[in-house]
This record gives structure tokens, C-alpha cells and sequence, in this order.
């Protein structure tokens, strides 16, 4: 009852994590749309500085909310009862929807650009801007032909799913670091008499929108890195468990762990069954194909 | 002979990252230096631009660069024959001087706007490098108090070093992002006549100071979150190890690992030592306090 009461605060923490962040992630967005709607020129596509203004609100929208939303989309509890494949088609699909939202929001600000005769890709949130879309590109299509696809065999998966975390996590920090950058930016250029210095109401705003964005970033990789809120291993997994049969095998991760636990030759085994262990954890290759 | 040619890889695997994170954190101290002295003003006290320089170069060197190798000191293996605490006391060493060196950056700042007649703390950089300042300073006195001092009992420690952990990593990138907020103002305000726009020479050269930082940042996080490049568990682990005696016991992580699978009642107690053992090893408990 003590263990079960104990998941049960976890679960409830867990909740409100998630509510904090989907609470800040639409914040983000609502404040850019108050930004660009009641301080700055609205949306068009007509080469004009509505036409830039799609940029920051299709950015924050698609790559920073979608993209955080999809990176934690496999620790969702509802989910695991559905089938992992489901999952990685929802995990790839709302990455899809971020990277045309992120190059949409480029095209805007370079056909604004060069509508106004202004140098493309001339600032540091440019270089690491593109940087970041590029490497997001070659994540996902990584992503979709490693995982994705039933091709690519296990002991690939397990060699790549750490470093495909690892991506994930440090383009999606990157992403925010340049964000913040584009705001400095626009709030520089866009803001003379009363300029940036002087914090019009404008200013605070958006210097908020920026605190919003660090906090939900933070969020969503405090969510990503706690283990035990990891997707539970899958049924089949359990057929490399032969003896193991604990009360408590539906445990969140426990089943790999223990089917390593239950062979019979402990002193010789333990050490590469562990790390087998650990690289299948990794993996995620607990799970349907 | 497998094994050991696998660590001997995994080995030069290390090396060869730290040799890029050393050689990049190297160059962006030099290259901040470059920036200040053939570009800009120099460095000197007096309330002049030169007093404002000191403020990149003391944020790179220290913030940056020094907290950066703070963070993997553990990680280097030939300090895993040293004790613990004195690895403590390096890590916490390293990560005041790195404090110390941001708080006489910002109060370099401080002095030259109120020398100008320039208002503090109105933009986005200004507000999230404060916080981060606040959040370390935060972390290195909880860090001083559970960690370092002999008070804290264990089942504490235990909880606040995940917190710990993620907390310095996350303050870590948000110390970057601000950084290239920083260099994004700078570059703004200081280039007239080129502008930036117009990509003159200093604007590359800040620029690819930026991308320095952030791969400095990437190679920093990628070092820290590999769990197979932990500072092994100290002998007195072996205390809570009864029966095993393995020959790969002096193998990274596994001490600890193989204290709970050599237990006797399998079936009940695997779960619970297998969570038991999760907590020791992110609270890196293994080892002398």
C-alpha cells in the first residue's frame, strides 16, 4: 500500500509537471501573438514586416512547444497502453509538424529580407539557427530511418537510440538559446523612442515571452531525464524473461532489469548482462516494432 | 582481451572528446581576448569601454570554460585514485572561482552603465544572466551544505543529487544561451559604420566565437550524461557487497550493481535493490564523503 501510494504521488507529480508546461508552452505562444498583433504589425505574406512577423510566432509555436510536446510524448502514462509504433508515428509526426513550421517561419523572414534588401544570414542567431534546422533535418530523417522503419537492425537502434536522446535534447536547448537571441534582436531593432533601454511596456513583455521560454525548456528536459518516468517495457520483452514472475513485473522499467536478475549463472553473467541491460533501456527496444 | 581492448577504446573515446572541449573552451577564451584587444578597447578599470570588455572575458573564462570543466572533473579517469572529497573540494573550488569571476563581470558591467548614464537590467540578457547568477550562487552554497560538509544524512543526499545534477546542467546552458544573447547585443550596438549586417571582419570573428561556445557546450553535456564514463565506486562500497567478488568488480559502476544481484532471495528483493541501487548511483553514494 506504502509502494502504491508512493507511485501514486509520483504519478501526481508527474501531472503537474506536464500541466506547468503545457500551461507555460501556451503562455509562450499567446504572448507572441499579443506581441505581434498589439505591438507590432500583425501577419501577412506580402514581403512585409508582417510577413517577418511569422517568424517568431510560428517558431515558438512549432519549434518550441510541438517539438517540447513530442520529446516527452513517449512518457505520457495514458500512452502505454498503446502500441510503441503508435507512438513513435506520434513522436516523428509532431517533430514533421515543427521542422515545416520552423522552415516556414525561415522563408518568411528571408523573403522579408530580401524584400527590404536586407543580408541574410549575416547574425549569430542566423548561424546557429540554421545550424539547429539542419541538424533537426538529419535527426529526423535519422530518426525515422533507424526507428522508424523496420530495417535497421537491433544492435544498430541500440548503438544510436543514446545519441539520438542526446540530439534531441541539445537541439531542442539550442532551439531556445536562439530564440532568446532573435528576441534580443528584434527588440533592439524594432524598438526606437522609447527604445529597448528605456523598457516600454513592449520590452517587459517580451522580455517575459524570453523567461517563459527558458522555464519551458526546463521543463520538458527535467521531464525527459527522470528514469522511472520512462515508458514501462513492453509485453513481448517479457519472453527474454524466462523465470521471472514478481509481483511487481508491470513496474515501470522492471522487467528487462529483472529478466537479467533470474539467469541462473550469476557470478559470471551479471556484469555483461547488466550492461546488455542497460543498453536495451537505452534503446527502447523493450517494445513492439 | 575483448573487454580490455573495448575499455581501451571507450578510453581514447574520452580523451579525444576532452582534448576538443579543452582545445574549443581554449580557443573561445583566446578568441574573446582577440575580440577585445585588436577589436575593441582593450581592458582597464575606469569606467570606460575597457572596463565593460572585462565583462565577456571573465563570462568565457569563467562562466563558461571553467564551469564547464567543473562540471566533468569527476569524469577524468586518472583522478578516480584520488578520494572523493578532495574531488569535491576541486569541483567546488572551480565552480566558486567561476562564480567569483562572473559576479567582478557583472560588476564590471554595473560600473560602466552607471558611468554612461546606460540603465541596468533592461534586457532579456540581463534578466536570465541574473538568474543564472542567483541559481548558482544557490546551487553552490546547497551543494557546499549537503554535499561537502559532513552533516547531511544519507537518505538527503540521495534525493537532492538528481536535483543537483540536472540543475548544474541546466544553469550551465542557460549560462551559454545568455552568452550568446550577450555577444548579439554587443555586436549590435558596437558596429556602426559597418553595421553588422554588413558582416565586417569582428562580426565573423564573434560569430564563430559563438558557435565555439555552444560545441563547447554540446562536448561539456555529452561528457556529463554518459553513465559508463562515471567515476567508479570507492572501496568502502564494497562493505554493502557481501558475496561478490567478481573479476571486473574494479569496473566502472559495477560495484555498486552487483551488490544488489548477488543477493540470495532473488525473486522478492530484486525490484526493490534494483531501485535501491538507481538511487545510489545517481546519488553517487558509492564512495568516502
Amino acid at each position: 500500500a506504502a509502494h502504491g501510494a508512493r507511485k501514486m504521488e509520483d504519478y501526481g507529480r508527474f501531472l503537474a509537471l506536464l500541466a506547468s508546461a503545457l500551461l507555460v508552452g501556451f503562455m509562450s505562444v499567446i504572448l507572441s501573438l499579443v506581441w505581434v498583433f498589439h505591438y507590432r504589425e500583425g501577419l501577412s505574406w506580402d514581403g512585409s514586416l508582417g510577413e517577418f512577423n511569422w517568424h517568431p510566432v510560428l517558431i515558438i509555436t512549432g519549434f518550441v512547444f510541438i517539438q517540447g510536446i513530442a520529446i516527452i510524448v513517449y512518457r505520457l502514462p495514458w500512452t502505454w497502453k498503446c502500441s510503441k509504433v503508435l507512438m513513435k508515428f506520434i513522436h516523428a509526426g509532431l517533430n514533421t509538424i515543427a521542422m515545416i513550421l520552423a522552415i516556414v517561419s525561415m522563408v518568411a523572414v528571408f523573403e522579408f529580407h530580401n524584400a527590404k534588401n536586407i543580408p541574410n544570414m549575416y547574425s549569430l542567431h542566423s548561424w546557429i539557427g540554421l545550424t539547429a534546422v539542419i541538424f533537426y533535418s538529419l535527426q529526423l530523417f535519422l530518426g525515422f530511418a533507424v526507428f522508424l522503419l523496420p530495417f535497421a537492425p537491433v544492435h544498430l537502434r541500440i548503438a544510436l537510440m543514446p545519441i539520438h536522446v542526446y540530439s534531441g535534447l541539445t537541439i531542442f536547448a539550442t532551439v531556445i538559446a536562439t530564440a532568446l537571441m532573435g528576441i534580443t534582436e528584434k527588440l533592439i531593432f524594432a524598438l526606437k523612442n522609447p527604445a529597448y533601454s528605456a523598457s516600454p511596456p513592449e520590452a517587459t513583455l517580451v522580455n517575459c515571452l524570453g523567461l517563459l521560454l527558458v522555464i519551458f525548456g526546463s521543463l520538458i528536459l527535467w521531464m525527459a531525464s527522470r528514469p522511472h518516468w520512462k515508458r514501462p517495457p513492453a509485453e513481448n520483452a517479457k519472453i527474454l524473461r524466462p523465470i521471472a514472475a514478481t509481483p511487481e513485473g508491470t513496474e515501470v522499467e522492471s522487467t528487462m532489469t529483472n529478466s537479467n536478475a533470474d539467469k541462473s549463472d550469476l557470478r559470471g553473467n551479471t556484469e555483461a548482462a547488466r550492461k546488455q541491460n542497460i543498453k536495451f533501456d537505452e534503446a527502447g527496444q523493450r517494445s513492439t516494432m
